[in-house]
This record gives C-alpha cells, sequence and structure tokens, in this order.
C-alpha cells in the first residue's frame, strides 16, 4: 500500500512545542482575484507537558456558530499552563462556508463532513478533509466536533458518539458523552441509510480514535443558552481526558438523558413540496402514526394540504425550521431511550 | 389633478357578487421563459349581504408564513353563508416573493411592503403594491396584513397599528388591536428614522382605511403556536367588524399587552460586521446601558469581540436571528408600555 | 407641455443625406468592464430623392431571427439607386438582447415591447425605446416591427396590424397586411387584457404612424421557409409604400387569410404547472370545450396529468414550445375569420 | 478486482415481489436548504411470474419530454397482471435536470448521459450513474433509454441502437429497433470521435445488456405525433421481449427505414460564431459539398455570412435548433442508407 | 414649483457643531438577510470656526482607491483646531461599490456618477445621489470628487474642471485646478457626446458649487505616487478655499500643464471586440491618423487584427486597461493645449 | 502499469506532415446550448524536414495577452520553409478563460496550470491538460509556456524556469532562459510552500522535457513594451533550438540579470482584509523588515492601517495590482542574485 500523498497546506503554528501557537492553516487557491493567495484557516495549538491530544473544531459547516464563538473563547481564555497534553483548536474548520454563514462552501459547494477522507489535490473543501484527516486526526486521542442544526434544522441542545464496537473506545465515548453534560445525547451507528458517510467522525473512526459531536440548536442563530453548553462541554471533556485539572469541571444542573437515533424508522420527510406547518414541538413524545405535520399550497389556498406521520414512537430531537420545503427535506428526527 | 393610471393586472374573480369566488390575479409578464404568461396572484372572495369589507394579505414579505398559512385555511374553513359584508383574502401577496420563500422577489429584488404606492407599469412588485392600494383598499373598511420576522427576524408574537390622529380611526384601530388578542400589541408612528415608507399600512393611511398587522414570529419558520395566534385574530377581527356574528369569537387566555415603538432609541444595531451573539432573550426587560450583544470574528478568533448596548429601557420585542451580521443590521428593537 | 427630454444616444450616420449610410447608434454605457464605452447598435439607412420613410426593425426581442436576418439580408442587397425615399433599418433593435440570444436584454432584464415610450435617461432598454420613440418612429410614415413567437412561442408565420380607427390608416394598414403576402394575417387591438402595453406599434400609433408587425415562426429557431416569407414580405411593403418600383413585387402563391384575435377568449393558459403536452396543432381548427393540453408531472408518474381546454372556436395560431410549463402560461392564441 | 463500491441510493421500492411498486429511489442530498434531505427520483417496478426485465428510463436529458410522459402515461396504464417478467420504469432519470427542464443538472452541471459509470460518492449525477450502471442494469435483459433531441437539437422520429459485434445480441437489437415501429432507425458504433462516451448504453454494453434508444423530435418541446409512436414503441419492445402478449402489438403505418450513422463525415459543425440560417430541412436528401447552412453576423449587417457544406451524401436526420450559435456547434448529422 | 422630496437617509452626526464628528449616514434598505438594516456609509465633519465649506469625496466609484484613501488618513490626521469654517468628508460614497471594488454597485448595478440628482425612494444608489445631492451639495462652496481611473481605464495623474460660463466661478475653478499641483489638468464642458449625464459635478452645477475632480491613475490598483498628488491636492485646496492656513500648503515639484477635452473627436473606441493591443502609451503626442490600437482575435490566429486610428492630433490621456475588448469600448482619449 | 488513458480530444491537424497546418483541437462537450458541440481550441503546426520540437502556449490563463497575441503573431509570421524541426503552437490553450478573460474557465472554474497531468473523462480544464500531457509534450524536446501576472498581479517582464538536477537539461534551460533575453529571469523549484502543484512546466518535468515560462507584465493588460519581449524571446528559442537559423536572432538590448526565487520568506502576504496600499514598487531593491505595504479600511476611516513587512532582502519583481485585498493574498515576491 502506497503512503498518502501530501497535503498541500501549510500550517503556520507548529503542532510539537510547548506554548500556545496562533496562525493559519495556508490552503493555496490561485484564481482570478489572488493569484498566488491561500485562504487563512485559523488554528491554535496549545501544548503543556505531557498528557493527550484532543482536537476541537468548529465551522465544519459554516452555519453553525456555537462551536464558533465557544471555541474562539476558549482560544482566548484557556491557560495553556493549567493544561497538560495538547489542545488543537480550529473554530471555523470550513472557512469559505463559515466566513458565508453556509453549510457549504460557496467556493465548490462542497459539504465539509460530506467529503471525508477527501483528496491533497481536489477542490478546497476536499483539501480540508485531507489534511485534517491525514494530519490533525493522526496527532490526536478524541476529536470534538461541534455542530448544531444549522440553518435547516433545530436540536434540542445534545451531544452525540458513534457506537463502538470495541469496548474500551465504547466505555470512554460514553464516558465523553456524559462529560460533555448536555440535557440530552444520542448514539448513532452512522449513515443507516441517511446518506451520511464522509463524515469527521468516520475518518476519526478509520484511524480509531473516538469521536465526539454535539447537535447544540440551530436555525442559522445562536443562542445564550446552547452556547453555555457548548462552552462547558468543551470544558468538561479536557477535565474527563486529563488535559484539564478536575477542579475545572463545571457542574450541570442534571443528568443528561442518552438516546438512540436508530436508522429509517425514526426520520420523517416531506412527501410532498410547499409550506410546512409542523404539529408537535421539539421535547414533545409522539407514537407511531401519529401527524407530524401538513404541507400546504396557499398558491392554491382552495387545495387541502397533505399529513406526514410518524413511522415509530419516540422523543422529538429535530425539526426542520424553513417554511418552503420540497419533497424528500426532513422535518423531523427522533430518539428513543437507551437506558444507558 | 389627473386620476390614477390603469393597473394591468386582470382579476378572474368579481368583487361585487355574493357568494365564493376564488381565482387568481393575473399579473401579465413576458419574458424570456413565456411570452404571454401571467404571475397568478391567488385571491378568494366572499361576500354576503351587506355590511363592511376588510381585505386580508398574506405573503407580503415571502418568507412569513403564519399569515399565508392561516389565510390559506381560511379560505377553505370560512362559511360565506354566515358572514355579513365581504372578505377579500390574498394569502401571497407577493407571489413570486412567496414561492421562492425570500422576503423580496426573486425577479425584481423588489421589497413589496417598502413598494407602496407602487407603479401600474413598473417592475412585477410595483405593479403588485399600485393594484392594492388603487383598486382593493379603496373597497376595504380595514386592512389586516399578517407579517412575521422573516428571516432574519423572531418577534414575540404581536399585533400593531399605527398611531392614528382621528380619534374615531385611532378607537377602531385600537378596538382591533385588542380583539387579535395575541400576547403582546405595539402602535407604531411608521418610519421613526428607520426608512419604513413604502408599506402596505401607509397606503391605507392615504385612503382613510384603518390597518391592523402582526408580526407572528419569525426566522422564517412556522409555528404551531404563532399560527393559532393568527387564525385566532383573524377570526375575532373578522367578530369585531361586524361580518361574522359574535358567537365566532375565540376567546383569549390573557389580555393583550399594549407597548409602542418610540423611535431610533429602542433599536440596537451591529456596529462591527462578523458573528453576533444576542446577550438577552425575547421577552426580557432591559436597562439603557445593559449590554445586548457581543460580535465575534472567529476568523481571528485571539481578538475580543464587539459589544453593543441598548440605548433606553425597554421590552425585547424583537431579535436578530441570523449568526452572521453586518454592521447596520438591526439586532433587537424594544417596546415600551403604554398603559392603554 | 414640455418639449420631450433629450435622447443621450448618439448615431453615427445621417438621417437627411442621400445615399447609403451604415454604422451604429452609440448607447453610452458605463460600467465596471468599460468604464466609457457604448453599446453599438447597427443602423443602416439608404436615402434617394423623394418618398416616405420606412422604419423596418428586427432584434426587438433577441430570440427572433427572421426579422435580424431578413433586414440585414436586406443591407446587403437594397440598391440605393432604386428607391424613391428613405429605408432606416435596424436588424438588433434590443442589441444586447440580440446579441445574447434572448427575448430579454441581459443588462437590464428589460423586454423592450414592453418598455415604450421608454425613458431618456433610464435603463439601456428604456433609451432604445426612447429613441425609436422620439428620433426614429416621428421621421416615418410606416414601421415595420418584424418578431416571431420567440424561445417560448410557435406561430404559423403572420403578419400583423393593430386596429385603426382612422379610416385612412386603417385601409393603408389593411393594404399592407396584404402586401406583405404572409400565409395568414391578423388584426389586433392591442392588450385586451393580456398585458400588451408598452409596444413599438403602440409608440407608432400615439404618432399617428402606421406599423406593421410579423410573427414569423418561433421556438428561437430560424427556418427558410419563415424566412422566405420575411424576405418577400419586406420587398412587397417597400413596393406598396412607393419606395421601391412595382415591378420589384414577389408574387405570393396565395393570398392572405387574414383573421382577428380578439381578447382572453381566444387564449389558453396553464392551469397548473408541470410538462404541457398539447392535443392540437398549429392550423387546426377547434371548438369552445375542445382539450387543448395536459399538465403532466411525471415527479409523480402516477397522477393523473390536469388538461385545458379552449375557451371559444377558431383557428390554432400559436402555441407553447418548451416542455416545462408554469401555471399562467399561455399554451396557445387563437385567431377568427374575419371576412376581410 | 475489487466488488464495486455501494451506492448511498436507497430505493423504497422492491425489485423482487410481484404486484406494482411505486416510490422514490432516496439520493440522500445534504445541502444549505435540507440538512437531511434526499433527491426524490420516481420509480415503478411491475413484476408479474417468470419472464425477462426491461429497464425503461427518460428524463437521461432533462430536456426531453417524449420519453417522461410515455413512460408516466405507462406507470398509471400498465395491467401488471398481463406482464410476464418485470418492468422497471424512471420517467426522471436525471431528476433535478429534469425538474429544471435543463439539458444538464443545476446541482452539478452533470450531463447524465456522459456520466457513466458514475461514482458512488461522486456529485448527485455521478451517484444517478452508478446506481443505474451498478444496481438496475444488472437487473435487466434489456433497457430502452428514451431521448429527444433536447434543447438544442431536432430529430427525425428515430430509434436508434449500438452496432454490437456478438451475433445473438446484433440481432435481437435489430428485432427490438424494427419492432419500435419508428418512421426512421439508425445504428450507430458509439463515439466516432464526437464525445459520446459515458452513456447509458455504453453501461449497458459493459453488462452484456442489449440496449435501445430513440431520437423522437426535440426543440425542449413535446409534440402529439412523436408522443404517439414513443408510446406504440414502448408497447411493442414489450410484446417483442415478450414481456407482454402479442395481441398488445400497436401496428405501424409503415416499415422502418434503417440508416447508420458512420462517423464524423456525416457532421456539420459551426465554423463562426454567429446566427445560424439552415439551408435545407430534416428529412431532405443532400449532397457532399451542398451548402448546409449560413452563419450571419447581424450586429455588422453588411458583412457576408459565412457558409458550411456537407462532407459527405446522406439523409438529414437531425439539425441544430437554436438561432444563436458557437463555432464547433453541430448544424447537422447525416444518416445513411444500411439496406437492413 | 414643489420643494424637493426629503431623504429617507438619516445622519449620525451634526453638521453645524464645532468639533470632529465620524459617524455614518444611514442608508436603510430592507432585505432578506436583514429586515431592518441600514447602509453604513462613513462620513466625518471637521467644524471651526467661520469660513466656507468643502465637501470631499472618494469611492464614488469603488474601485478606485486613491481617493478612499487619501480621504481616510485626512480623517486621520486633519486637525480641526487649525481649520477655519467645514470639511466634509466621505471617503466611500457608494459604499456598496466601494465594499466590492467595482466600479457600479452590486446591489443595484447603479453607477453612482451617472445618477444624479437621484431619487429619494428609488435604488440605493439613486438615494445616495440623492442626499449628496440635496443635502450635502447645498451646504458646500466648493466640492472635491477625486476619482481614478477604474477597472478599466488608466490615466496620467490629472485634476480637472468642467468649464464655466459665470466668470468668477471660471477663476475659482482654475485656481483651485492649479493649487491642485497635479502634473497635468484639464477642462471639460460634460458630456460631448459621451453620455456624461447624471454626475455629482453636474450636480454641483445646478446649484453653483464650484466642483473640482480628478483622475489619479487607473487600472483597479493604487499606487503610491498617485496617492501622494491626491494627498497634496486636498491639503493645497484647503488652504486655496482658505480653509487651512498657508503655511499648510504642500509646494509641487512642477506647475500643471492645462489641457481640455474637446468631444469625440479626442476619443478612441473599438470598432471590433477581441483583444487590444495598444500602439502608443500615456503621456505621448500623437497625430491624426496614426494607428492607436490593434484588435486580434487569436481564437482564429491566422486572421489578421483591426487598427483603430486617432481622428485628431493631441496628448495621451487615458488608456483603456483590459486585453479583452468589445466594440464600442474607449481605448484612448487624448487632451489638447489651451495655453492656460 | 497500465498505458495512460485516451484524451477523447480530436485534433484537426495532423502533427507528422510537412507544411503548415491550421485548425482547432475539437474538445466535445454536450451541454443545454449545444448537444454535440466541441470546444475549438486554435493550434498551428508548422513542420520542415528534421529537427527538434518545440510546444509554444499562451492562453494557459485566459487573462494573460501577451503570449496569446505573440503568438498568434507567430503563426501569422512564421515562414515554415526557414525551420528545420517541427513548431506546435496553441495560443489560447485554456480557450475558455481566454475567451472570457479569466485566469480560470468561467466552465468548471478550473485553472488550467494547477490541473496537470489532467484527466481525460474529466472537467473541460483536466481534458485540456490531460491532452498536453499526454499527446503534446511527448512530441516535444522542449516547451515554452508563456504567463504574464494576470488581473491581480503584475511583473517586471521576466523569463523563468525550473531548476533542473540533470545538468545538461540544467545548461540547456540555462542557454534557452538567456535567449528569451528578457530584462530578468528567474529560476524556481516549484512550488516551496506556495501551493503551485500541477503545472505544464511539472508536466514537462515529468517527461524529461525542458521547459521555459515567462512573467511578462500582468494587470490583466497588454503593453507594447511586453510584447516585443514575448516576440523576441520567441524568436530566440526557435534559434537557440536551432529550428530558425542563427541570422533570425533579435538582439537585446542588455543581457539578462538572473535571479531566484527561493520560498516562502521571498513573499508577502495580506494579514488583514481591506484597500492595499503598496509602499515599494517593482524593480526596488528591499531589506528584511522593511514595510512593504498599509491595509487600510476606509469603511472606517478613523482606524489606523495595518501594516505588512517583508521577511528578507531581495529585488521586488512582483507585485499585487487589485486594491480590493483579503487576507492571505499575496502582495509581493522577491528574487535573489543567483550570480549566473
Amino acid at each position: 500500500m502506497s503512503p498518502p500523498r501530501k497535503s498541500q497546506i501549510v500550517p503556520e503554528v507548529p503542532f510539537d512545542k510547548d506554548g500556545v501557537h496562533c496562525g493559519f492553516l495556508r490552503l493555496f487557491h490561485s484564481v482570478h482575484r489572488s493569484a498566488y493567495g491561500f485562504i487563512p484557516i485559523p488554528i491554535a495549538v496549545f501544548r503543556n507537558g505531557t498528557g493527550p491530544t484532543v482536537l476541537l473544531t468548529g465551522g465544519n459547516h459554516g452555519d453553525e456558530y456555537e462551536g464558533q464563538i465557544a471555541l474562539a473563547n476558549l482560544v482566548r481564555s484557556l491557560d495553556h499552563t493549567r493544561i497538560s497534553g495538547r489542545v488543537i483548536i480550529l473554530p471555523m474548520l470550513n472557512f469559505p462556508a463559515a466566513m458565508a454563514g453556509t453549510r457549504t462552501s460557496p467556493i465548490d459547494e462542497g459539504n465539509l463532513n460530506r467529503s471525508f477522507p477527501g483528496d491533497p489535490d481536489g477542490t478546497v473543501t476536499q483539501q480540508i478533509a485531507w489534511f485534517v484527516a491525514n494530519e490533525l486526526i493522526p496527532l490526536a486521542d478524541a476529536t470534538v466536533d461541534l455542530h448544531s442544526g444549522g440553518s435547516s434544522l433545530m436540536y434540542i441542545p445534545s451531544a452525540l458518539a458513534r457506537r463502538q464496537a470495541d469496548p474500551d473506545r465504547a466505555a470512554l465515548s460514553l464516558r465523553l458523552l456524559k462529560a460533555f453534560a448536555a440535557p440530552v445525547a444520542y448514539l448513532t451507528a452512522g449513515g443507516q441509510g441517511t446518506g451520511h458517510g464522509g463524515t469527521l467522525s468516520g475518518a476519526a473512526a478509520t484511524h480509531g480514535v473516538v469521536s465526539l459531536g454535539s447537535e447544540l440548536g440551530g436555525s442559522g442563530t445562536l443562542t445564550p443558552a446552547a452556547l453555555r453548553i457548548a462552552e462547558r462541554g468543551l470544558r468538561n471533556v479536557l477535565v474527563e481526558l486529563g488535559i484539564l485539572p478536575p477542579e475545572d469541571r463545571v457542574p450541570a444542573e442534571a443528568s443528561t438523558r442518552i438516546l438512540e437515533v436508530r436508522g429509517a424508522q425514526d426520520f420523517v420527510y416531506a412527501a410532498e413540496s410547499g409550506v410546512y406547518e409542523p404539529l408537535v414541538e421539539l421535547g414533545d413524545t409522539v407514537k407511531a402514526g401519529q401527524p407530524a405535520a401538513r404541507i400546504h399550497t396557499p398558491e392554491t389556498p382552495w387545495r387541502e394540504p397533505a399529513t406526514a406521520q410518524f413511522l415509530g414512537d419516540g422523543f422529538v430531537l429535530c425539526k426542520r425550521v424553513p417554511g418552503r420545503t420540497m419533497r424528500g427535506d426532513c422535518l423531523f428526527h427522533l430518539g428513543t431511550d437507551t437506558g444507558l
């Protein structure tokens, strides 16, 4: 097997020196407006003594803000003399998307979290994925990739992790999930007929690295409550990993309810195009067959709306935000209790 | 003074016949993809016996859905034999914007609610404004134009009305505002240095017609709670006007708190561009000088965010939704109690 | 009444000198790619001795080619020593649209034939309209504006003229219509609830100038047969006006059938959006109530298509071309015999 | 050799159960407007008893309508109890292109019929190609992919097939070609220096599956005559394959003339850019050296047009439609008699 | 005559108070991404004691940088206690264009310097023009509007002024032109068949206010040499007007050569489209009939280029920059000596 | 190792016949506006007797004009009877980019000089790269690829070559560099942390073919002086290679100064976004630590600009042109003397 091809991205910061190192990943991009320019992806490396390495990322999707701000705040507030190990922080991972406030990159329409493991000679988004998968994840013992629902979805603030076959990794995964201390957490098998290939967590799994995720809110906005959960979760994960001392743990108001998302039966999709009216709210408990939403066609107001139903029982974890909806759009997804 | 120029829009429905008449306003639009086509703006006219005329409009901004759906539901549910007078319903007033789910028209970028009184030979949006101002409003005793916050704003569900100098109109206005039975209502002077010229309510004022508005939610979504407020409000306004019988009134859980929006001092604008973090929530009561929001620049995460402050005391009626923000964007506006 | 404002367009050719003068109308347009550039609208003026002036235009809509090519051929073939009077030829009247092959201008989306009388300080399209209306039409005794169906419509090759109240103009109009010698000709009242304001023929009527039009084919293409009709028609109109000698008249195979288009009852519009299947063909004779077209939704192939019907009897003069169709698109229009 | 990678597309319908199964292929597409949505490609599977499988596809190019409508009509009219075997129908194969009425996909500009064998992790268009090539074609004994000329070309309604080296497949191919009963049919070697790689028929050939094609008209429109040919052709192919009983065969008015397209010598390309004037019509018989078309430049009307000539003798099978033409555009292609 | 309509723009700064006042003009613009936002046009007002008022503007065209930077530097360096009178500075007059680095506004494609006197209810660009024409120019005794050649032109650094009929204004104009101390200056009649209506200097003339302009370089870039000329020019104009004391005058290396631009005969336009090769350079002295440029068509490299000639004698003041050129683009313009 | 896949591009010209052969590479591109069209990339092949083959290319970036025009002039002026060997000329290598005047292709956004070795089944740009790399370079003994700075950069007119490990190729490279006779030449290692992979010169190196490059000016314009250098350089390289006789050599005014570009320390990048003010000019000699540029924010004119510095000593070979600049844009690069 040939060695992985080399990324063309040049980091301005060292990964192996103690101290705080702030700068940019230089992703060279030769275009009409700038022949020899680079895309400056911000990065901060905190390193002190020995200990594990954690990779913290936000802005994987550009319209998800809790992670971007919590990580920027962490860059300004983390005291590197208190840590044992290394913290690598990238608050705007898909930089072009994050600057535009869009899920996907305005340069190449790439959805970074469907682009792993990427391509070192590919599009801008593929180059970012390749660098993360081949040059950052191999340095890490754990990754935390902070997401929210983005412009089209709204979540009950949640942490999430992939189901792990390996018992040690499963145990660490569950410990981190609980340490994050969001009101809700869920386990997912990845994909399950919903096209979720190409994710950062999948790339971490390929390298045997435990990955934690979050869905902290959504609707393309940032809320004070979700930001507090993100900041507490980051601190507590650093404590749980032993990078920060135990006294830095931020206590939670309540224990985390741990759910799972099983697969297609937990999703409701729009069967028609039109204006979507939800019939339940986030946090509701629903039954199979219960009406979930109506799709209206006010361009023909005298026509009856179509109705969508839940396929199974569960807890409403996520709902679609935008009123205008097309056939095939996800309207809701549920979680079901695990007893973990 | 010369008579107003003639609209080129052709309605398919009569305005002066008893019964229910559903069809389209034909706005002819000769373009590459269709040389002799028209834009079909849905309209329904319910008429029975004698009584006042009310003009009910939604979709003035295309990304505000409560009005579109409440009016479509009304078209399907209103029993014209129960009414006395006339109800003219247009659920998708700026039809191209409403089909696109955007505030402004994708055809001409027109913001319909800044385009009154319009132009019968102008752009598509100006032609709609002209028709409403010159052919619909003159038929009406009152207008109800249902808005929400749209894609960029979120409101406490509210009804609103312009301050009226004429005491009779002021009294009717207040009666309708209370009848609508939203949790909150507010009075506005129009404009006040915020560029609010060219509105439908301004056009109504020009004709001496009382106009009621609403801001039912926002964020480009539709919520069950806001829809219920809209539907109740519409019923109760029809009752208050005497078009529906008193027994059709839907009771409210609580009386409406009546505020006013005074002017520039009630608004907070972004002083820098970046990612906006609100520091208060809708419904909070705030003081002058209190921090309202921070603007972050996660592309340079080591840089401190800028802070915006409230200029006066008040109740947080409206906040900005999207995280990405530019200097000059409205972040919040307040209302203050009137004692009405 | 104030005098008309002055056009900013500068013609490179004289209108009052004998001979052949070819050049451009300079429409100055200061944009990013050219600060002091002009849009070069080609024009040719042929003048010899005394006699009437005719204004010949093509490319009013940029995707209609018979006129553009017949007029370009005429510029190269007309012997100015054989004429008595003046022939002004503009083969690409809406030059930006004609260069793009689109109905409307790519610069300002302007439909030139809905923009008369224009504005000397307005958009590019409005400036063209103003120049034609205020500087060319006043020079003319008659205008011939050659159209086809464009990208969205296909016509039986036809000449057309507006109904004229003045008997002298009506007689000249009919003589020119017959001289043009297309298989079919029709009279139209202009507008009739189909939004046809702002046309060149309307501007000619304002100045008391007789105008002839054509609809020579369509579908965004050029056919040899339609081009021959256009070229014969132009020659014969020059003969009929006395500008060319009688021996230049090109004989027709058959006399022209003269129809009229009465109004909305002659049009069929799509009541739904989808893929349009015509059920009749150009040249068919149809009855009121006869099915005209079906609108299919192959994205839901198990759903029945909608059917549209003719509202009146008539001869199928025009049909829509593109399969994808939106509610409100014109699918057909009919003509009815006049006995003229 | 490694097994083919797995498609991420999830069909809602079974392929191995008797009965009629209608639904969608779910092609998950995570974008700004819908994070967990899928593109719903309609599919119908008819299965009864034993017998061959035929794959019927339309909308491979989105602006070709006869196939889309003939297949949608077949979905509604086919009685599955009369069939022996299996009929798999996809009327809108490149769904995003078909909804837009464009040859290529508005999502990724992909030309599906140049994208085979595709990529299961690639663009939307590549994912469709991969699914067809690796999951549908292997189920089939024959494929029928219905095309027309699209927006830029017009054809004499034709069936077509690739030349087959294998005598059995060649014989079946010829039988199906004749059964289809179009006025004209032709054999093609594929490619021949015209860049026709990546087609569905090429993918079928890779799997040893006989493929039939059609070119039923074009110009981006649908004609009643071409639709009748498509519907008869589909029925007769089902009969010829033994899926429908012999009595279902629809008789043709005349036998099919079988031509071949040999290669570059049968094509005429534009040597300059401008407005294209064809000098012959579809169905004409032409000689080498005969003028085929003129390219005009009406922006400089006094300039002579360029002329293009036929390189060989033949029958005019196909012509370009749009007037505006660029150097390198195909203007015509010919067929020559085979005596088959 | 009715009073001018009221601008909807709200300035954050006072114009009548001593001191330095920095802030924004709030141009309210209600769009999808911000319903109640304003466009923040930066403005600084310096006022001290009595004396004349000068209006200094840059960024009228957004891709002209010397003015933007010279004025920003002046805002930071001007000591208001040294002035007598008032200096109003707007470095980014067409703010949306200046932020985009384009000649015209990305919002409405408006060329601000062709939009005067504007419209208070019109497009964003028209609203800016109206505010300047009706609220700023009437405050001023003189205006200085700093331009460069922009993206498409390059100038010998020049000052310019309109020819004035009034002898006092003509004298002041000439004094300011010389005070500005650019290597070259020129007088222009405005317009002259080159479509230069709607300018800021024209609006100043309407109010009887003397206006000075500049063309400091171009090519969409900023050079140190041109910036020095701009900064010296601004200082010296303030001295010449008596706003700054005489000792602040910056000496020039040489006296200014004063030319005039007479009209169409001084301009060379491209007669064909292609790649433009200049045959002379800025600062050359040329003769009528001398070849000015060649237009190449490397897409057909074996074809001879077209040649353009100078129509009159003169000094090459301005040349086109971009290689790709269209018929009608200005390639050069000349100045001729005045002896002033 | 499998043989390289076959390009789908079809050349109209032979490469192995004596004489002059002009025509096009046919790159078939099946799109909405032309189903069977090709992109016509102009090519000329001059061949006479025996001798080396040189490949001359321009328009690799579409906004660099000296090469396009020098090569078009060479096509028209080269007397093939004077040559010994073969000259292959492509003046518009990335044809779609060159027709648009943009660095990258408007079809696929491809930067051809970052796309080597390309893909025969890939995008249009990748297909061009593949054809050059696999079908043209293998025919050549040397390549000359003429570049300028394009729209975003301006260079001191320079020739350049890659450093060669092989001493014979290094010697030939140096001879050609000197023969080209530009005022300046430089050696480069390729890439050096600036993302310069995928170039034509890299593809030549892979085949062991010596490649010469140039950077002749820039700013998206063409200057007479740079064109003369290009034309002399081409002649002299043909002489140096022995293709043209020695008497055809064009003498240079001065010998070439030979520099090298070492790597990241020779580049200055923008650390902030804004308007860029250079503080040095092309041709200056600078020191490490010297201020190179300021980045202004005139939208906040009272804010101090940021300053960028040179990292090392050197000669200013290249500067950025456009005023509007983003963080990461290259502002300058230096060369340092080699003593060669």
